[in-house]
């Protein structure tokens, strides 16, 4: 059950609709005001970690500093007793009951006046692909509906390796990519810029510990190295993907950008918001086995904004629909031994609801190209245009306040010029 | 055409059967003798290059400290002139007519001596699948001889994203991975040890330099880029594999272990073993254009060693075979946008010749299984058992000399036990 909203002497952070209430702080990494360091955001402003330490007044509870570079990774690979002392005392400094107030509110810059970075060093990218209906859809769309759902895929949560160097922060534009693809009815590949192009809305799953080599992991382990999750835009060139992926899987249809949201919110703080995730079909194997509800109650929406043009919302779906939770898809990923490291993120795979207004991504809303999408203005879209900025939005409910993820946005450009080949 | 062998006053050098005349020098990463650090290799030699840069006996052309670390990869950021630079002075100073034998020699230490490590840090490791006669076999095996080569295989390098930290050097032990596979015949997976387990003779080329977001790379911009090429067995859980792998790809088949030999044979070294590669089929889209042969006649071959048992080479092939060079298949990598980055390694995919001893997995050695591969004194093999040693050797052969990469080798561990789930 969700808790009661905690009161900070932040004002701002004392609102129903703020995404940043005490009970929130999610980390971010900023740069501005001459400044760049780690931050907590609280209300409309950011509390700049890295300077709080460097002042000596942040305990250090792992005896070396945490926020000396302007990324999670230190703090996180400190380990979840370190997690929790540095949540507590932040929590704790920024209660409306603190006497801290003086020693901290020197600390906080408004958010509007930074800019937020990518908020960790991404060590290696995962995505998964764990929404049934997602799958469903898809698999109706490609294959038709008697063999929609892959027959694996209510036994394992389906993965593969992304690429890490590609994953840029909220706000960073993304060129369309040239790539290799085969119009249909062709039967020859040509090359240019992609020509459906499309977002998909996800959650990532940021990994805080490492596991070593040759050790599988529970699920309950697993669960207890995830740090926190972002919102997660993963990018994808459909045409691109249909010529290159049959064997081996997507590889440059996702390898030139995946955005993620600027603030990784910890897992503590959505703790309240944990809930059962759907029925299952088939029985799992062992190793599978979840200790307790591990899917979360997270609203998500999708904003798509032409350019110069009206934006306008066009899917609304929700966390709970994971059939597999991120603590699955990562015991799965550690039981062949693969070890894990910190800062690796796990994709959640594009989270579609059941219903049509639910979908995660064009090709499902516009159901492979074939049924445009109807955007206020009389425009319509199949596929993303070049000036089309996505924003995803996601938050937790709980009445008088949520636990909110910020946005996650990216804008369009045309595809860069092609060089001399030769 | 292969030039002469150059002469060293480090006498092991001086023959025709050692993998590391002074022609060679590839770069490893050794721990022994109360010494960590860069090494090259000379003979039956080590040369210590942490000690020697930082005995103030080596330029420094990039001005930093090159070796401080003992990995490759501040060597491999400071670039192509700074990677030839140090080569040069490499090969003036252990040259016959060296005057600086005197101030070398303290830093040599007996190779049997030390022990070799990672020699790079892998930033992503993408593994490719760019043999015609491995993917025919394979395609054979698994879909039969009239579907035998995906309709993409000859327009575009099919590669995936494989996982960085799986990455091991030659002589680590390798469990046997678990996991969830389907045996033949059954409607549900099971949990367990991997009953097919598999090695692939590979070769994996170093990229030393990175590329921008959204900024694709010709052929020649992208070989300029490699730094050199190490020997890769790509450890295989087939069965894994069958029951994971559609519709994403590879995941946890190959992600319990991936071995490369410990020495780095810089791309220089190999330059004059530049060869054409197979003719090919399809004309290839002008992206993918080389300018001039890029493929390398490297002599290869595969040793398996039963427990206890005699060894056996049971395939020989050559790097010649595959049909995407390296460079093209970096090209391809960034074509979409993709940002490369020093330390990046990309696995050639398994090199099949074009007889079946030549067959670079047991997979293909046994086809599929079904045709059991004999071993000296009455053992046969078709998938690897518990206590198997693989190992793989590799050289370009000049007559009077071979620029060799050593061996890359693991040993078969039994499966670990399992956790207790829940």
């Amino acid at each position: 059950m969700a808790s009661e909203r905690l009161e900070s002497w932040v004002g701002s952070a004392n609102t129903a609709v703020t995404d940043f209430p005490l009970n929130n702080l999610p980390y971010g990494a900023f740069a501005g005001a001459g400044r760049a360091g780690v931050c907590v955001a609280i209300g409309d402003q950011v509390l700049d970690l890295t300077a709080l330490e460097a002042a000596g007044a942040l305990s250090t509870p792992s005896g070396a500093p945490l926020f000396a570079e302007p990324r999670l990774n230190a703090l996180m690979a400190a380990g979840p007793a370190v997690w929790a002392a540095v949540r507590a005392e932040l929590t704790e400094a920024l209660a409306a009951r603190s006497t801290r107030q003086g020693e901290i509110a020197p600390h906080l810059l408004p958010m509007d006046e930074v800019a937020l970075r990518l908020p960790f060093d991404v060590a290696e990218y995962t995505d998964f692909y764990s929404s049934r209906q997602h799958a469903e859809n898809v698999g109706t769309i490609v294959r038709g509906p008697e063999n929609a759902l892959p027959e694996n895929w209510l036994h394992l949560p389906i993965g593969y390796n992304g690429r890490a160097s590609s994953v840029v922060v909220s706000g960073t534009d993304v060129h369309r990519p040239l790539g290799q693809l085969r119009p249909p009815g062709e039967e020859a590949p040509i090359f240019g810029p992609c020509r459906r192009l499309d977002f998909e809305l996800e959650m990532g799953a940021v990994v805080g510990q490492s596991s070593a080599l040759g050790r599988p992991l529970t699920v309950g382990q697993a669960d207890e190295m995830i740090f926190g999750y972002v919102l997660l835009n993963d990018w994808s060139a459909r045409d691109v993907q249909t010529w290159e992926y049959r064997p081996l899987g997507p590889f440059q249809a996702k390898a030139f950008a995946t955005t993620i949201g600027p603030w990784v919110v910890p897992a503590a703080a959505l703790a309240p918001f944990r809930v059962a995730g759907p029925e299952r079909t088939e029985r799992l194997l062992p190793y599978l086995t979840e200790p307790g509800p591990m899917a979360y109650d997270i609203a998500l929406e999708v904003e798509l904004a032409p350019e110069g043009g009206e934006a306008a919302t066009i899917a609304r779906s929700n966390a709970r629909h994971l059939y597999f939770s991120a603590a699955q898809q990562l015991a799965h990923h550690a039981v062949c031994g693969c070890p894990m490291q910190v800062g690796d993120l796990l994709g959640s795979g594009t989270i579609s609801g059941p219903e049509p207004g639910g979908y995660g991504s064009l090709l499902e809303l516009s159901w492979g190209g074939r049924e445009p999408l109807a955007l206020p203005g009389g425009a319509s879209r199949t596929f993303l245009e070049d000036g089309d900025t996505v924003t995803l939005r996601g938050w937790a409910e709980a009445g008088d306040h949520r636990i909110g993820f910020g946005s996650c946005t990216g804008k369009i450009l045309p595809a860069v010029a092609e060089p001399h080949w030769t």
